[in-house]
């Protein structure tokens, strides 16, 4: 019998017989594959807040399953007062990260179920809760999808043998399957594209060293490590033909809420021309925030950057540290957004709207 | 008793006494304030090569006092004897690192006053060692100088109370006293101007975070540490009115070799408007190199991305990886050269031979 490898399971996962919602323990990685069981709304709070469990569409995913199961344990056959429970629940899982819209649309996405079968259709409570877990179940189905789609759309930007950048995780790990920024790279790999990757490492959490070059050397795809910094010299030196980014939410304007560092490397492909596309399920496009501006940006603890991971305190004591978690990308930095509905390119208040309406359609 | 700061040692030093090279462990700060005392060829060698001593200018001093003391070792009264042992030490040093020019630099204005006092002088081998002895001296005290000279031009860009961005460590600890990047902010700060000081950390060797941010929190200066993925972010906030940064070499055209990851703050200043001044002595400007593209980039090992500093691996086993220690800023993103005979601007082929004619009648 083989080890098992990362491929071989689902980042996030229901357990539905023993309440459990079951993700791998992302902070664990590469070192060691560890799965979480997670049964209540606390143990899901840290898991989200903590990065157990990250990346945008993964969130979502999380969040579905998560709402579910604390759903589920609600005890009463009223449904004001299970609706009642469900929202405190909502509102406690809804806090556990501020950036990625995903979260909420899950969450809201979950709500209209329960309100619709309790409110409009008057259905009792167990029949909702198994209305629940089919939305969830369905959130999570739909990703796979979705990313796929991506994918494609995305392979029709780039051609064999083409270096492709990306930063922070958007891959199977931050999603279902094929990842979000991944998908080209998966899809092409199965179709013998022979790409070359370059993995960002993404400071001070270190998704691209622990996850994307974990997971692409994992599936066999040719992937390099680079420090953040290292993207100039890799675009002067006509290495990447294309960057792929995912992102944790899209304003209606463009303007792209992603891991902080996204900003700077769509400023270097600015620089020397290489296009840069951003990966966008629909889920995460924010039609309701105008523009980047109004997107709240998440700042974590400084020990993040200066011990975390370290052996040894690699920055002196007390010293003042700025730690953002995500960064907003201009609009016109972005040479397109790939969505699952195709891709929208400059003006994006019009190209994106036109998404809204095929998605409307959908 | 107070314990001794970091502001209490010279980053190199000249023990003639003791026939030692005295130069703070820069691998072991912030953590530790470690003096080595180096005597012999290799240890000198060791110590450019893994950092312990760093920084463009610092080199250039260390190699001058290096070359001195195996100079000094040399046990006989024939020159050309001398000489060649001379010449052989003078290669062994100059291997130890590629991008840096103070050290060919301060190697070969050594070996020129021993060819001239042994060749054209004619005087005996006590006598050129003395003479050695002198001239290692006068690199320092002239470094001290010039880095002074260096500070106030820099400082006739900026105001009190301006942000500004700093990566790697161009500082004290790069250099004698004030630094280079450093130099209008230690004089700006004697002259009460207020700076806030945005430190890179500087991947993958983080001289950013355990140099610069330790010497200028030290120095009482006002300085936050941000992620080299974060200058983004603070650009864009409207934190940051100068980016000040060393180099290693600046080729004739202006195109400039310094830390990894410099170009990569250009091109983010160049989209956010924020001004950007490389810092740098004259010698370091190489006006033999035509253009950046002759620049050799050194090559570093891959375990300082995937695994130095840290308590685990941070990377999965047997990652590719791509660790250029330096990279090339085009001339065309830096607003100023600032050197210790005024500020070069574009066109840097021209304001760079103006500089060198000033630097002929220094």
């Amino acid at each position: 019998m083989s080890e098992k490898t990362i491929l071989d399971y689902d980042t996030v996962a229901l357990d539905d017989d023993n309440d459990a919602l079951v993700i791998i323990d992302q902070t664990k990685l590469p070192g060691k594959i560890e799965l979480l069981h997670l049964h209540t709304a606390q143990e899901i709070w840290d898991a989200i807040y903590l990065l157990q469990v990250r990346g945008a569409p993964a969130i979502g995913v999380a969040a579905g399953y998560g709402i579910y199961l604390l759903a589920k344990q609600i005890d009463t056959d009223d449904f004001e007062l299970f609706y009642e429970k469900f929202c405190e629940y909502k509102k406690f899982l809804d806090s556990s990260r501020p950036t990625a819209v995903n979260l909420s649309w899950a969450l809201n996405r979950m709500e209209q179920v329960a309100l619709c079968a309790g409110r409009q259709e008057h259905r009792p409570v167990s029949q909702i809760k198994e209305l629940l877990r089919r939305e969830a179940v369905a959130i999570q189905e739909e990703d796979i999808a979705i990313c796929k789609a991506i994918g494609e759309y995305g392979l029709t930007l780039v051609k064999p043998g083409d270096g492709i950048l990306t930063h922070c995780n958007a891959g199977k790990l931050a999603a279902s399957r094929y990842g979000t920024a991944t998908a080209p790279i998966y899809l092409g790999a199965e179709r013998g594209y022979d790409f070359h990757v370059y993995a960002d490492e993404t400071r001070p959490l270190l998704q691209g060293a622990r996850l994307t070059a974990f997971e692409l050397q994992s599936a066999g795809i040719d992937v390099t490590l680079i420090c953040d910094n290292m993207s100039g010299m890799v675009m002067k030196q006509g290495k990447v033909q294309a960057v792929f980014v995912g992102c944790d939410r899209v304003a209606a304007n463009g303007d792209t809420a992603n891991k902080i560092g996204t900003s700077v490397v769509a400023a270097v492909a600015k620089q020397y021309g290489v296009p840069f596309y951003v990966c966008a399920p629909t889920s995460t496009i924010d039609w309701n925030t105008p523009t980047g501006d109004r997107i709240v940006i998440e700042e974590r603890k400084p020990e993040e950057v200066t011990e975390m991971w370290y052996e040894k305190r690699m920055a002196p004591d007390g010293v003042k540290v700025f730690n953002p978690a995500f960064d907003v990308t201009d609009a016109s930095l972005i040479t397109g957004i790939v969505t699952e509905y195709g891709i929208a390119r400059s003006p994006y208040t019009e190209s994106l709207q036109e998404i809204k309406r095929k998605l409307g359609n959908g």
